[in-house]
């Protein structure tokens, strides 16, 4: 019962109507991405995920990593799921040819990350941060590092690790300690420590490339000080073989709420003042480098909201069409039934559905537009994408986990007492999905994100026209989906509010608009996910009128963006009163006094 | 950093305005109950809580209960506790003087079950399933069964536990099993197996008494066939002393996400065919009985979310006050403050805080009016107490155990990467908050309550005088909050309007009613609970004018009720439309559709 099946049709549909399916072809670098060919990929990635990767999913939740001398040793499962994974070169989709890659579009690859996530969300966050990392080098790496580290790295037969995080260093990267010091040849001395590491040592990869944040002497202090370097675990021969062991070691690994089968490491660098280091880019300039990985991160992170609720929901829904309980409501006999008849459990299955594919639609639609700033032939395409890709991320990524919480909460609940109990496995979806909002930027970081940087990014254009495209739909909802409309434009209008009095803050009043920036991120993701679901519902009747496609999975369409329109996005539009009350309710409580005069 | 500190200024005040504090030397059975020896009681409550039983929370989540032959053993410290609520007599409080107790009110007998239950969730269920079996007994066990077994269960020398769960039979209590048949000396063989029996067996007590729902031969199916039984695990000789053992026996226990202290047994009755219990009360009316069990219960649960999210949110706000990381927003520079400056930090303390401090009101209001309900001396105010404690208890269950679980995840946010670490604690609260939702009555159980039998008591009568009360209130806010006069009054009017359709709906429409309980009842929930904290708001007001109370405490309740009424209240109020949505679109889909064709 615990099967995961990908949602194929679904995953299909959002591509071509959000993901850009349908215009790759046309893309330049993309032109063989075409129906056929990605029809059998996904399907080829649906049997590894369902066969290969789901069944160790608990397995990993049960065993964990644990640390054998200076390793950290994986469950034997994963290390099957590794080798398909590297053998299926399914690590090598997005990434150019000329790297070992097939150049597929990285929407593609999201979609077929969704299912493997879904699958095994601890084994997962390898693969991602492996993708992060060669992100990194390729645009920011000299030519020799791009060729003598990323092939290995895009076949997957080395892995990436993200090395930002101090115990003093969280959120606020710029504090942090790690050093570097300049070598005679060129290279550089690292020290320090480093925490949370996801991935930082592991038995599945020959090597593990560390992209380390550490300061030199004399930088700058903050953000503006800080460098990025390149730290193999074994250095690697001019001849591409492996030397030595570097000098950098786990220390210890995190006992975790979830995804038990990630390590999760302290790593320890120079401790016998001999870790090797290459810088990434200029000095000073690691920032930058890091944003490069960590957009692609937080849209990847995104996504684990998607695939765990995904999962959650399917494994409640195929309970509640098993489990018999109580007469239906309303109905003549007083049989029990299955528990899917009762209206309660279907708002929980229902809610979990419509915001797990307002989100999927959200997240398919941001990746696309990543695709075109990079692959679009007309540069003012690239630009715009560009930004609209900026702009989405803070919404997939904060967005997407919350919902992923909901509705692994949502779910558990549908088990009723059973929930509770750890080997129905709906308990290992609400503790593996709690991660997703905190790290690559906390939600609350997300928030201040879309309401500072991308609210003032080119001048408010990007979510200007956002928001007129949405207003230009909703306005013209005269057919189908008609009833709609009104509810749809009034939130359109609220969501056009708040960013205009967001805007109009300013610095002057930069407090009030921090203080509105989860609402205000609630808000302009709900709306843009009852967009989408509109605009699929109404593809939806074209193609139901056009007896093209299968009615049950259409018409399923159409009912779920009607439940998120009536039932979600109200609350949502509500949120434009928070969203303006200022900050005063927030912020007059003397610190003190949230511990102390109670 | 995770002490627990009760905090007494918050619950001596939410007595005094919703718990009736200055009318208890009023009520007849309640006149002892003067101002200082309740401040008396609530101070050396607090010091058991905060150093006695606090410490113990962890140890209980890490070492658990186990069985060593046939008894199930607890941590040496919950022993300790146990003692120590034994000899405080903490147990005996709000019970008759003839069967042991001080004849104290029940309101402030749960004031002081807030206190132990932050301290230590999973001890706390023990007495809240003893009391639950006392009011059981008492209302209707014959004189003989008060006299020999309730005592010894107000004293806390026994303990009790409620065994309704059966593996087909969870919500739907009428299609239990479970077997009783008469024996010539009138008292009954019982045979069947029992799950989820929280503290069903332990080394606390000296002995334990089950109280037992079962079916007699030919019972009429469903729930008008079940009786319930008196089981002890020993047998109590006419002396008082302790016979053989009965047959009764844990057979396993159960490995869940949370509470891990509190033992959840698998319980076999007559497994060697000699399982003696006695009736309680009439044959065939077991159900009524039950309900004795569970209204007490539920809203003993509904204050679990208050209690969990409480001590959440202070583990919570210390870290807030001591964490320094980023800049703050705004500011001419650029050192780096505590988190308890960010606005966005702010939000996710402000919102436990103010959603806890919202359901201990609607709790404290409920249990008084039980306590009127048994004590007043006019019948007629009895009656109307009775039925707004009725109204009110989905509303305690279920909304303070939703915003127990959403407090006990804001709370873990709000350490970032920390709060995903174990031995941080606060991943403790959030898999602890996460059962309340579902035992003694699922929240979609108890909406459907509040939907169905609630809603159409006395015809409508109690909601109607609630919804009455509040508008009259919200009319009249001239003076201070007046400024939130207009919301309140359109939420009291949106409250209005969602009952009264639903009542209209009847049982033609029963279906759209069942498909709105949920937000019905958050609708119900949010309303009540901002009346309740603006009401605290304009005391606080009165107060501060009058120089009579702590400022700082008094000024951060208003700023509390402030930030309710602009944040939370909003969108709860639109949950209007989607109460007066209809059920299509969540019933529409195929049942089979929510797995298939996807």
């Amino acid at each position: 019962m615990s099967d995961y099946r990908a949602p194929l049709e679904e995953i299909q549909f959002a591509l071509e109507t959000c993901g850009g399916l349908n215009e790759w072809v046309n893309t330049p670098g993309f032109e063989e991405a075409g129906e056929d060919l990605v029809a059998a990929v996904l399907d080829e990635a649906a049997k590894l995920a369902n066969e290969i990767i789901a069944p160790t999913n608990v397995i990993g939740d049960l065993k964990g990593a644990h640390i054998e001398g200076d390793t950290v040793v994986t469950p034997d499962e994963f290390k099957k799921v590794q080798e398909a994974f590297v053998e299926g070169g399914w690590s090598t989709l997005a990434y150019p040819e000329s790297l070992g890659g097939q150049g597929l579009p990285g929407t593609l690859a999201f979609a077929i990350t969704e299912m493997v996530t879904s699958a095994n969300m601890a084994f997962s966050l390898q693969p991602l941060l492996t993708s992060g990392a060669i992100e990194a080098i390729i645009a920011h790496g000299s030519k020799e590092q791009i060729a003598k580290y990323v092939p290995n790295m895009v076949s997957a037969k080395w892995t990436g690790a993200m090395n930002l995080t101090e115990p003093g260093a969280g959120s606020d990267v710029g504090a942090l300690k790690a050093k570097a010091e300049k070598q005679p040849d060129g290279s550089y001395k690292i020290s320090g420590q480093k925490i949370f590491i996801t991935w930082g040592d592991h038995d599945l990869a020959e090597n593990i490339i560390h992209l380390v944040l550490a300061r030199l002497p004399g930088a700058p202090e903050g953000t503006r000080g800080i460098s990025m370097f390149l730290v193999p675990k074994f250095h690697v021969n001019d001849d591409g073989s492996l030397g030595d062991r570097n000098d950098v070691r786990v220390v210890s690994l995190e006992h975790k709420l979830g995804i038990h089968g990630s390590p999760t490491c302290v790593m320890a660098f120079g401790e016998n003042d001999n870790c090797i280091g290459y810088i990434v880019g200029e000095e000073n300039k690691g920032m930058r480098n890091m944003f490069t990985m960590m957009n692609h991160a937080r849209v990847g992170v995104g996504l684990q909201g998607v695939s765990v609720a995904e999962r959650a929901y399917q494994h409640a829904a195929a309970f509640a069409q098993e489990r018999i309980q109580s007469a239906e409501i309303g109905a003549k006999t007083r049989d029990a039934v299955a528990i899917i008849r009762h209206p309660d459990v279907r708002r929980l299955l229902m809610t979990t559905r419509a915001t797990v594919e307002a989100a999927r639609a959200i997240i398919y639609r941001n990746v696309w537009a990543f695709d075109r700033a990079h692959h679009a032939s007309d540069p003012e395409v690239r630009r715009k994408a560009q930004g609209e890709a900026d702009l989405l991320t803070p919404l997939s990524k904060a967005y997407a986990t919350d919902i992923g919480v909901e509705g692994a909460s949502l779910a558990l609940q549908v088990f009723g007492g059973m929930g509770f109990i750890e080997e129905t496995g709906a308990a290992q979806f609400y503790r593996d999905s709690r991660i997703a909002p905190i790290y690559e930027g906390t939600n609350g970081i997300q928030a201040l994100d879309l309401a500072g940087r991308k609210l003032n990014d080119a001048g408010g254009e990007h979510w200007k026209s956002l928001i007129e495209e949405m207003k230009e739909f909703a306005e013209g909802m005269d057919r189908g989906m008609k009833e709609y409309k009104d509810t749809l434009v009034d939130a359109v209008t609220a969501l056009e509010d708040a960013a205009t009095t967001l805007f109009a803050n300013g610095f002057e009043n930069i407090v009030d608009t921090a203080a509105a920036a989860t609402p205000y991120l609630r808000l302009f993701s709900t709306v843009v996910g009852a967009y989408l679901l509109c605009k699929q519902a109404t593809e939806a009747e074209r193609r139901l009128a056009a007896h093209d496609g299968n009615p049950a999975f259409l018409r399923a369409k159409i009912t779920t963006a009607r439940f998120y329109v009536e039932q979600i996005l109200p609350t949502a539009t509500a949120l434009l009163g928070p969203i303006k009350a200022g900050s005063a309710s927030l912020m007059e409580i003397d610190d003190i006094d949230f511990c102390e005069n109670r």
